[in-house]
Formats: C-alpha cells, structure tokens, sequence
C-alpha cells in the first residue's frame, strides 16, 4: 500500500493538534493545514477500506444526528462515517422529545451525550440561526465536560448551517482534487460559482457561500454571478475577498452568468434564494406571520421566474474552456425537462456529468469520517498506521 | 457440531457461484440449488447463532430499508438479519429526504449506497410498481458500479413487492421442510392455497402469487381456491402451470374452498384483492381519483362481503387429511372474534397452531441472512466452515 | 484498577442469582441485595468505560424498544446502556406495524423478539395500562420462549409505567448514593418528595411513586407533600409503608410544602396530576370521549392553577438543612421564567444545582445498562472480572 505511506507521511508534516477535541463549523476557522489534514485522512480512509481494511476505532459510541431540515446524502454520509469508524447513529428527534416542554438546549444537549463522541447537525433554514445554534450546543456540551458531566466531550459536525456547508464543499474540493490531479493544479483555476434558476423557493446560502468561502484559498479565481438582488451575505464575501488576497487567487463578483462562464474551468450553477429575502424570512417566522410567508414565497417565485435565462445549457457549456468544464452540483439538480419544466440545468449537460457529479457526493462520507477521525485521535499518522498494521478485515468471506 | 458438517457438505454439492454478486427479487429466477443453497445457509447460521457462534461477516457497513408499506415483521426480520451479519440497518425515509425535489430513482439508489452492502425494499401497493420500482434501483446501482460510482455494488432483497414475496414463501417453505422432515417428504403433499374472507380491503396478490410459484418446484399438488373474480395475475399462474409440470407436481384452481382442502396435508387460508382490482386502483392512484378510489374501495368491501363463509373453520379443517393439515398463515390473521368479528380463521383453530405458526414466521430472519450471504460470500460452505472455527461468542457471560 | 476490585468483591457478596432471565418492572419486586446489585454492577461498567475498557458482551443482538410516550433522557440512556454492552436498538413504531390490523400483544411481541435479547418499554399514559401491558409482553414472550418459539427469552426493562419509574427512581437513588459518600450515609436522611405547582397538565405519578416506593427502603424519612387533591395510588403508598417499617425509616405525609422541606436533606419538588383525575381520564379515553378529556383538562388546569404557591423558591429552600438541601429533580423541570411563566422551581435555585442535576441524569445509562446485564449474564461478578482481563478499548487512537 504505498499509497497509505504517502499519505501517511504528508499528514505527518501537517499541523492538525488544534484539531483534536474541536469542533468543524466553518472551513474559515480551520488552517490550511487543518484543511489538508482532512482531506489525506479522508484519503486514507478511503484507501483503507478499499483494500478490506476496516478502519474502526471504536468499539461503542454514539453518534448523534439533529435535522432540522431533510436530508439524503448528508443523512446517509452520517451514517457511513460513523458506522465505518465504529459508532452508532442515535437520531435526536425533536419531535419525539421532550424539547416541548420547554427545555434549553444547554439541557437537551448534555442529557443526550452522555455516551455520544460526536454530534451532526443541519440547520439551514433561518438566518442567523443554525450556526448559531450549532455554537449553543458546543458551548452546552463544553460546559457539560468542564463540570464533569459529560466525560468525554462530544465534537460537533456541521452538517449545513446558515452560513456554510463544509462538508459539502470540501467533499467538492477534494472532488476537484482528485478530478485535477493535486491541489496545487488548482492554482489559477477558473470557478463559476453561479446562480441558476429553479422553480422552487428558499434553498438555502450555505452552498455557495460555503463555496467562495473555501475555492479562494486555493489560488482559483472565483467568479460568483447572480441576478441583482440575490447576494450572499456580506460578511462571507469579506471571508473570499481576504481569501483570494492570501492565496494569490481572485474572488469576483458579476450579474452575467455568461461572464461567469466564460473560460471557467469548473462551473457550479445553482439556486439560492437572496439574503435579504431569507432574513425577511426568518423574521416573518419569528413573528409566526403565515400569511406574510405566503405573500413572500409567492413574491420571491415571481422574481424567480424573471430569470429563467439562468441555465446551464449546452450552449453556456460552450463559453468554458474547450466547452469542457468540470459541472459541479451538490444534487439533486433541478433538471430543465426531468425534474421540473424549466431549471438549473439542460438535461443533456447534467446526463454528461452524471459519473463524475455522483463520485462528487461520494467523497461526503469520508469527508465526515476524516472529520470525526482529526477531532478524536490524538495522532492521527500513528493511528492509521496502527490500524493498517492491525488489518482488521471490514468483511470476511 | 455434527449438524453443521452436513450443512457445509450439501452446500458444496450447490451450484451458487450465480448468486454472488446477485440480487434476489423472485424465487422463480432461481434455479432449484440456489433454493436448496438458500435453506442450507439459514439452517447452518441458525446452528451457529444457536450455539451462540457469530456468523458475524461485516466489521462495519450498511443494509438500506426502504419500506414504501407498513411493517413489522419482515422490518424485523430484516433488521435482525443484518445485525447478525454486522450491518446496521440505515432506513430511508422518503418522507424525510430530498425524493420530494424531483430527485430521480437513479439518483437517490447511489446517493444512499456509498457504504451499502444490501437494500431491502417493500414496495407492494401497486400492481406493475413494486417489481418495476426494484429493478430501477438494481439498474441504478450497477451503473454506479460499473461508472466506479460506488466501489461495492449493493445487492437487494425483495422484501416484498407487487408479483412476489419471497422472504415470507421462502420461510413458509423452510418451515414445512423442517416440519415434514425434508424437502424429499413434500413431493405429493397437497397444499391448499385458498381466499378467505376479511373484513378489510386491498390485501397484497404477493403472498398467494409466491406461494403458488414456489410450492409449485416441490412436486407437492398446489390447489389454488377462490371466489369467482379474484384472480391473481396470470403471468404468475403461468409460472405456476410450468414448475409443476417440470417437478412432476400439479397446480389446479377451483371456485371451492372445500375442494381445495378436501385431503390437503397443507392449508394457507389468506385473504388477497382481485388482480382486475389491484389494476384498477393502480389506474386511479395514477389519476389522483380519491374519490374513485373511495368508491372502489366500498364496492370491494361490498363484494368481500358476499363471501364470509370463506372462513377456515373446525369444519373446513376437518375436511383435511386425517383432519390435521398443517395451518399456515403469513400473519397477522384476521381471526374471528378476535380481531375482528368474521374473519379468515375461527379463533379456535388458530390457537391449536400458535406455536408452529409463530415457529413459521421466525424462519424468515435466518432466509433473509442467507439470502444477503449468499449474495455478498464467494464460497459459502469455505466462509461457514471458517465463521465455525472462528468460534467468536455471539454472547459472552 | 482498584475501584473495580473492590466492586467485583462486593458483588460477590450479593445474591443476584433470581435476577437472571428476569425482568425489572418494579423496585419492589427486587430484593435490597438486588437493588444493591444493580448499583454496583453501574459502577463498574462506568468505572470500565471512563478507563476506556469496552463492557461490551453481545457481538450481535437487538434491544428492542417501545415507546409509547414521548422521550429524550430515557430514550438516549436505553440506547447509550444497549450499545454499550454491543445491542443494536431496533425501535418498534406501532404507526409504522401491522398493529392496527388487529394484531394481538401476544403476537407482536414474539413476532418482534425472534433476535432480541432485551425489550425496554415506556407506557406512562394511562392508569392501569402500563405496568398491566409490560407484563403482557413479559408473560407472551415467555410462552413464546417456553414453545420453541424464542431460541432466548428477552428480558423486560420498564422505561416508565403509570406505576414506577425504575429506572429514573434507580439513577436518583445512585445519585444520591455517591453525592452522601455510600448508601449507609442515607440512613435518617429526610427527603421530600413535593408536589409541586406546573402550568402543563396530566404528568404521570411513576416519579414520585417511584421515589417514595425506593428511598423508604434506605431508612430514610421520606416526606410526600401535597395539595389536597393529588393522592397517588393507594397501594403505591401502602409499599412505601411497609418499606419504611422495614428499613427503620419513615414515610409520612403532609398537605403543606413547607412542612416537608423543614429540615430537609433532599428535595425532590415535581408536579403530577392526581390518582383520581387520571383514573378519569383513562376512563373518558376508554369511552372515546374527547369532549369530556378537553373539559377534564380545563378543569385539572384551573385546580393546578389553585396552587402556585407550591414552587420550589429560594425562601423554601432555606427552611431545608442548612439551607443547603439537595435539589433533585428527573428533568425537565418547569423553570419560573425559563421555561414557562410560573413553575416548579425558581431560576436562582435550578441554576445553582445545574451540574449535580445534570450529574443526577448521567447515572440512567449506567442503572440500565446494569439492569441488563444482570438479566442476561450468570456470574456477573466473573464477567466483569473477565471483561476487565480482556481490556478490549472503547476507543483505539
């Protein structure tokens, strides 16, 4: 397995003691380094179990996953990470729970971690809310461990919050990695990330925002486009600007997707809904003002639907580089003909890009696994030796 | 472990070496030692689990439940099955995933199985949907393995669909080897596969479709008995007509539930809708006909009606051999008096066979894992024999 | 490790040799030499756990659970207790099961069990219910055991039933154990099991029942305050009775909160509603009659809303010993001003016992997973001996 030594040895050289005992929020709290580290990890362990290797390193635990918001890949990358490391998945439902009763989340969060290691949540509705509450469980939990409650302090995973999507977006990442050939190929790299149209209300910010806020460390110039008033919020903007500075990349901003387009060697078309509409949102939800909702949904589709000329289309396709650029999506896509009328994207380019978009989300889990890994083990290069050299078979037969 | 030798050495004899890699979705796609290999491997991890060795194959990975119908049994039986295994039952909930954005089939069957070894699906509401729905989802996963999507192509398991139900026939049948004392003893066995009335509406086909296609293969005489108009597909009786000519077995109809049980050494009395029904509520489901729907739903109910005396009474099972035929029954029964007011079974006869018929249903977790073995293990009897020598306790204390 | 040396021999004092294959429904049906058990047996699979060694016993297994009532602290400590001893909850949803088909208990519960090694069941709805369904489900899966049905009976553990709590009245008694430095230092302590004034309606009797049925075994003075009105059942407090004469201890009752926190040592202030009123509303249940189960409600509210006064304040607190009693409590409380407008508890007191309480909870996981264990293994004392000898980790890293 000399693959496994190469990476073994680069994580080596990596700074990750930061990482233990922390929790992954935002890819812009976390160093190069740090970043670096997940992605050889997720490497690692991906490598491991393809060679029959199970890389378990508990033998109990739990895992506890919070969604407040639907959920496939991310549920189902969840589960794989924990179960490939050895811990079990116990879903917190709030609905079944006592949460209305009227319990803090300081409460909720020490009474279900007693035995839990880790914690995932998505919470990606409201502005100014999921990271947020995020950060309440991690200081419970914290808290929790200081006052000898809890005897191990369970590491929190953001599973998409308000403001950023880190596992999505270093599942794309490393994407782009592999897909390149090393992430110093990345440098000057062009990105468009790109507003689309779809015909439904609400996605939420964390995707592109996560999105600026991490390609711009690479050295790539990052071209975000959108019709005018569907901005992100500012101060991940602030993030990418001071990103591409440090980096040597660019961050840009334009109202054309075809400017966007324009020799970009990755395209990322995709749906948002505005900031300004999402914080309009989140206020008429705090005044529990229903009929307001119904008046902004249908206010926001109408402004939606004026720019259905916001599709990746075959003939958009041809504006990139060769007419060949890497299509990127978090999926699912709303696809022009398949899974609506009119979309985010022509049902011939999406089907070119069928293999590589699915090999995309299946770096998800082992993203999440890494991520959980750096956060538990002290020394992370003398354990995935040792697991390597222990050989456990992940199936026998 | 005398037992266990035995088993190892008939499985030897068994051409399954197609099974490997292979989903399982009706039993007439098998040939008669993929059958056998099915019933060897359930009682050989019976054996073991018995003698509190672990058939444990997997360190981690997941088994996807997707149940598009209510379940106890088979969700149990399938849950246990896994977990004897060492894969942890990851259910995916439609309601709480992304199906709802359009996502297509193909999509979600790889997003779900990164870290799959098996699915298992229950899709049986809709005639020409269940098996279709399957054989998507088998499409999809071996275009994400042959696209190097997924590095491990998950096998299914048809938990029950709208032509078959092969974990329950395939138990019932495990059932009557063991209670006759073997396979060799069923040839010229009469079974009775007869309607019977219940108060309830728009039960599955697959239960008498998979009896019927089955039982058929034993050389047993399989009497299938309804009311005028409740026929069951025709494509399936078709299968029916020639695995009994094949076995040297016979398949007859009859409009009377006493000819059926007339000298039966097996009687399986189960209420079902009519095929010409089940089609009809397809059609309007299709057209969002609610009201059609209710409608049908009444003339149904109307017309079960017109034959209660379809029951399995003391004097219905003394008609049988010796009046002591075996009594099947997939449960849960609608048992006169008890669960209802007239039923498919008079609470007296049901009680007499409590305890084979409980005995009946608990073969099925043992079919499931074998089925799952049989699908993921190259060399069975080498994997039993090593998973013997093994030894680990499943419990230790 | 000396900790657990001194544990092992103490449990070898004890005899736990009736608790094998048995079930735990209620404290007063162990003996003192069981109850003594269970708490030592807690602390040495935490006392394994905090130093990393896995109290793991099943390689394979479900635990099977029922909840027929919300839950967080309960659900979470069944799940942490199951994984750590290596059993994979397998939840049974009835929404989701052939119940409503008029499947009998007696049925489901063999049908549920054919791998479970441990059924754990909330059932605190209804007076009469509860308990009466435990032990159905108890006496079906012995019969089913007896038959051949059940290759290994599953043990019963009773998560909250109208009658007891065990399990949170257990975690309590720990708590409370280790807080005063051993259960001989509980001998003349008094408590105070209060009623206490809530603005929420119909909380079940199982905690205070179950305190009053527990801490009289310890020759405590166990004081019940309460308004007028909100008895509990009868024959709850004859056990608590003859429990206290028993053990040297006192149970006395007073309609006054002050009397009961004079001179306390612990305080355990919590609302219920009354014996009688939920004898009346499980009568109005059975006759389906909502009407008078909204007017009981109405009323039950404004008899609540009669004794504000009975709120655990600063100034109650001072008459307590010292000031300084221990303030319990099985959360989530009804904080004045946090969680609700008026309460159990005043924010200042709550605040101050955050950590204890907090503590208080995390002993749950322990008391159950020790509840199990002592049903399913023979020679406990051995098997701890021999799980610490293997010193399998939890967590490799």
């Amino acid at each position: 397995m000399a693959e496994m030594k190469d990476l073994i040895q680069k994580l080596e050289q990596l700074d990750t003691q930061n990482m233990y005992g922390r929790d992954f929020l935002l890819t812009w709290e976390k160093t190069d380094a740090e970043l670096q580290a997940v992605f050889t990890v997720a490497d690692a362990l991906r490598a491991l179990r393809e060679q029959n290797i199970s890389p378990r390193i508990f033998d109990s635990g739990l895992a506890i996953s919070i969604f407040r918001d639907n959920s496939t890949r991310t549920r189902f990358s969840f589960a794989s990470a924990s179960n490939l490391l050895g811990l079990t998945v116990q879903d917190f439902d709030e609905g079944k729970s006592q949460v209305a009763h009227g319990e803090t989340i300081r409460e909720t969060s020490n009474m279900i971690s007693f035995m839990a290691d880790v914690i995932g949540i998505r919470d990606d509705m409201y502005i100014g809310k999921g990271n947020a509450y995020m950060r309440q469980v991690a200081a419970a939990v914290q808290e929790g461990y200081d006052d000898g409650v809890l005897k191990q302090r369970p590491t929190l995973v953001n599973l998409q919050c308000d403001i950023d999507h880190p596992t999505q977006s270093m599942a794309d990442l490393l994407h782009l990695i592999h897909h390149f050939g090393g992430v110093e190929q990345l440098k000057g790299k062009k990105i468009a990330m790109s507003w689309a149209y779809s015909p439904s209300y609400g996605k939420p910010l964390s995707v592109p925002q996560g999105i600026i806020g991490l390609m711009t460390r690479m050295g790539m110039e990052v071209s975000l486009a959108y019709p005018e008033g569907y901005d992100l919020m500012p101060e991940v903007e602030e993030v990418a600007k001071r990103n591409a500075a440090a980096s040597g990349g660019r961050f840009t901003k334009t109202h054309s997707m075809e400017e966007a387009f324009v020799g970009a060697d990755i395209v990322y078309p995709k749906s948002w809904a505005s900031y300004a509409a999402m914080e309009r949102r989140t206020d008429l939800y705090g005044a529990n003002d229903f009929d307001g909702i119904k008046a902004l949904e249908k206010e926001l589709l109408a402004e939606n639907a004026r720019h259905q000329d916001w599709e990746c289309t075959e003939a958009m396709m041809q504006k990139t580089r060769d007419g060949k650029a890497l299509y990127l999506h978090c999926l699912p896509a709303d696809i022009t003909g398949v899974s609506c009328g009119q979309g985010e994207v022509a049902a011939s380019v999406f089907d070119r890009y069928r293999a590589p978009l699915y090999r995309q989300a299946g770096f998800k889990p082992y993203v999440i696994a890494a991520m959980i890994f750096l956060s538990k083990v002290k020394n992370p290069a003398r354990t995935l030796e040792s697991l390597q050299q222990r050989g456990t078979s992940r199936f026998v037969g």
